[in-house]
């Protein structure tokens, strides 16, 4: 039998909570995937009763079953810094474990920090005091929620700090990224299939694009963000993480710390951005409008935007650029990886008009193009050259497509869902490691210390655009072109 | 300015020239493709006048523009053996040249032979007695239909014959096969993207299927059929055409000669079948109910299906067996091409059960195969292994896919209409030439005569199944499985 277990979430009366992780919580527990005995316990400031707090986190549309399931959730009101609030919870844990016949401390402790991250120190301080990260039987996990620093020196701190109360396998830094089906189904695609692999190299790749665009603007999170920037708050976790995934070397096993190793070794290659060079490789972008914004300063140069190039010192990607773009204000939300190949070495066959008439002068095909759509739509596509119908050696764009809604009949389940149920079961494959962290703030850190030196602002560009016009002077330079949506059709 | 041009077709009142030829050159007509001053002549044993033969080519539902189409009709009534008959159509032509301002005999002339295929040299020995195979300034081609011989010597001894009063360039061997989009479209797929041709070898696939399965019986050509059988009717055009453009080299351009010289050379490395070995790589199978057919010998050993093995001793394919599998009485008409690739070197992942939950023992994973669909509905489409949703690491097939008409908005065109085209531009490129006639002849003769002097009847199979069990035993040897129509999803 499962020891009890409890999930505590500081942070509770958050956004987070109500639009994620309680719902998470509710689809595995309908779907019978949570252990026999267990309760999640809100923690946070504002003073609930727990029926308040349930109420709180209730979706508006009332699920089956709701009313059974929130007899499992708690509300513990404290103050992150006060100890008495970690030692009445550490009774109402136990208790816990003893109404289900375990000694006290004997069940297992999740805890999530979904607090402001200059908080995380505090409540791993106090958790430590109240001895809640000992276990007996049973095991002490937590869930470090982003951002997990702000730059390489405070990512160092923190986890020196939070591995001075957990070992390292006990820590689960999220980036909700790794849970989505298609960002894990990149390796099941180059791992699964004997075709990838061979191709998935500088011999075969021009060039590889990862996208991430958002079509808001920072919508009333103004004051986190203008402290923040698109480099922080996307490139150095949810960029680098896809990069990561694309570029590592196979790992001999699917262990958590096999795969980690080879994403600590990719990340670890990016060739780092010199002060000098931070003008020609980056693009900082900030949408029109933005300073007028609530929670922005007037002067704010704040990125909303980054294009960026990355190079990748390894045998397998030597030479490869790897552009990454991300803005919030651009035409649409959007996460896609491009893989786009190197032309074939002879030209046999020429381009079709855009009639696709087999006429026109014979010129150079467009390439093909392997999509990772991450979202909306999670799917895959392959554009291929094939001749379209007439006479003639002519070929035109076709797109071999797949989509994982019309082929598995359901979207994708939500990224919580299935990173919360691993970190329950202690499969931290999903998740940084702490070196990782380190590795990708190590090459976001030097361009963040070369624009907090400059005098330059950052580019404008209207809202609705897809950026500033330096961005396609970036690609341009090496011969490559954004590939913004123009493959998904 | 265009010299006039005449096309003859020899058997015009045959049911190729009203289902066929007729529409493809109306088609051209009705695109402007067809040159300035043009005539078609029907030459025939029927006794027809023009109007007549018009009537009995025009299309049920008449198309716009019939009328003026048909005057550009003739028909010439005579004997294919009868020297007079073929001096009045030389009368004919020259009269026609002569009405739109040429020389008699500067017209240019193609000649269609589709008569029965004893007929061929008959033709061609009055057409060069009359001098209709001489021409001043415009040019003389002459297509030969199917079947172009019925065994390596009879092949030689047509080629002798025909190429004895024809240039090789002025003969144009016809395979309606190589005329269908999805056929041409082999090569584009090969050669106009980059990353297909570096797997395509023995490296990384595994098997190679080419199935040309047809639901019907005989359907009223028992005496034809009956003289022929699935090997000479389908396996040594069709099939092994099919064979030859996935398996050739590239050519260094796509002329007629480059691409057919690729062609060839890899015909010519099919590994011959001995005698004793026929039995082991070839099987031969017969519908129950064929011998009843109207026209077949009661005691027909005639074989209506053929599955068998071959080996292509190049560098590229050394130990890639390639299956060939043809029948009448299948469950479906379907001709596809399925490249099988090799499972990845490392099982990371699992096989998901068929509800596709991730439970189940690991195990091999499905194969990547990629499918050429040549008919029905023309396509292309990529079965690859990829993550279901929730958790675990276990794959699951996906079809990437591309439907020629949902992509081009369109069936592709008929075959007949494409080569017509190039015939009369001399594009020998979709034709075979004298040599890969006898290259594949020589690949299926030794099959031929050790049957022919074998004791062994056919495998029967049920009308509607997919033929003989021993088909089965065939793919099993080798580790492999069949794959009729699973991937089309």
């Amino acid at each position: 039998m499962d020891a009890p277990t409890s999930v505590v979430i500081f942070g509770a009366s958050g956004d987070l909570t109500s639009r994620k992780l309680v719902p998470a919580i509710f689809s595995l527990w309908e779907a019978g995937a949570l252990p026999g005995e267990w309760e999640a316990v809100g923690f946070g400031r504002r003073p609930l009763s727990d029926d308040e707090f349930r109420r709180s986190v209730r979706p508006e549309a009332v699920p089956e079953g709701w009313a059974e399931f929130a007899a499992h959730l708690h509300y513990r009101h404290g103050g992150y810094d006060d100890p008495a609030s970690y030692e009445a919870l550490a009774e109402q844990l136990d208790a816990f474990d003893a109404s289900h016949g375990a000694e006290p401390g004997a069940g297992n402790r999740l805890y999530y920090l979904a607090t402001p991250p200059d908080v995380f120190p505090v409540v791993v301080d106090r958790l430590e005091e109240a001895g809640l990260h000992r276990g007996t039987i049973g095991w002490r996990r937590v869930i470090v929620e982003k951002p997990f620093g702000r730059d390489l020196e405070s990512a160092r701190a923190l986890n020196a700090r939070i591995l001075q109360t957990f070992r390292e396998d006990q820590v689960f830094r999220i980036d909700h990224y790794l849970g989505k089906e298609t960002v894990q189904n990149i390796l099941a695609f180059r791992l699964g299939n004997g075709i990838f692999e061979p191709l998935w190299n500088r011999n075969y790749i021009d060039y590889v694009q990862i996208l991430v665009a958002e079509s808001l603007g920072v919508e009333g999170r103004g004051g986190y963000y203008d402290h923040a920037g698109a480099l922080r708050d996307m490139v150095q976790n949810h960029l680098l993480q896809l990069l990561a995934l694309v570029a590592m070397e196979p790992p001999g096993t699917f262990t958590a710390d096999a795969v980690r190793n080879e994403k600590v070794k990719v990340l670890q290659c990016i060739r780092p951005i010199a002060p000098g060079e931070v003008d020609r490789y980056v693009v900082r972008g900030q949408y029109e409008g933005y300073r007028d914004e609530p929670g922005i300063a007037p002067d704010s140069t704040t990125e909303t935007y980054v294009a960026m190039q990355l190079a990748i010192d390894t045998w397998r990607w030597s030479g490869v650029p790897f552009f990454l773009r991300t803005g919030k204000a651009l035409p649409e939300r959007r996460t896609e990886i491009c893989i786009v190949f190197r032309q074939p070495p002879l030209t046999l066959f020429a381009k079709a008009t855009p009639a696709e008439q087999p006429e026109g002068p014979p010129g150079q095909v467009e390439p093909t193009v392997l999509t990772l759509r991450i979202q909306p739509d999670e799917g895959i596509s392959l554009r291929l050259g094939l001749k379209p119908p007439g006479a003639g050696m002519r070929l035109a764009p076709v797109q071999l497509g797949f989509s994982y809604r019309s082929r598995f009949g359901r979207d994708a389940p939500d990224a919580y869902e299935r990173l919360l149920l691993d970190a329950l079961s202690g499969d931290a494959t999903l998740f940084i490691r702490g070196d990782e962290a380190e590795a990708a703030w190590t090459a976001v850190t030097p361009i963040l210390e070369a624009w907090a030196s400059s005098d330059r602002a950052p580019e404008p560009y209207p809202e609705g655009s897809w950026g500033p016009a330096a961005a396609d002077a970036l690609v341009k330079e090496e011969h490559c072109e954004w590939r913004p949506g123009g493959d998904a059709a």
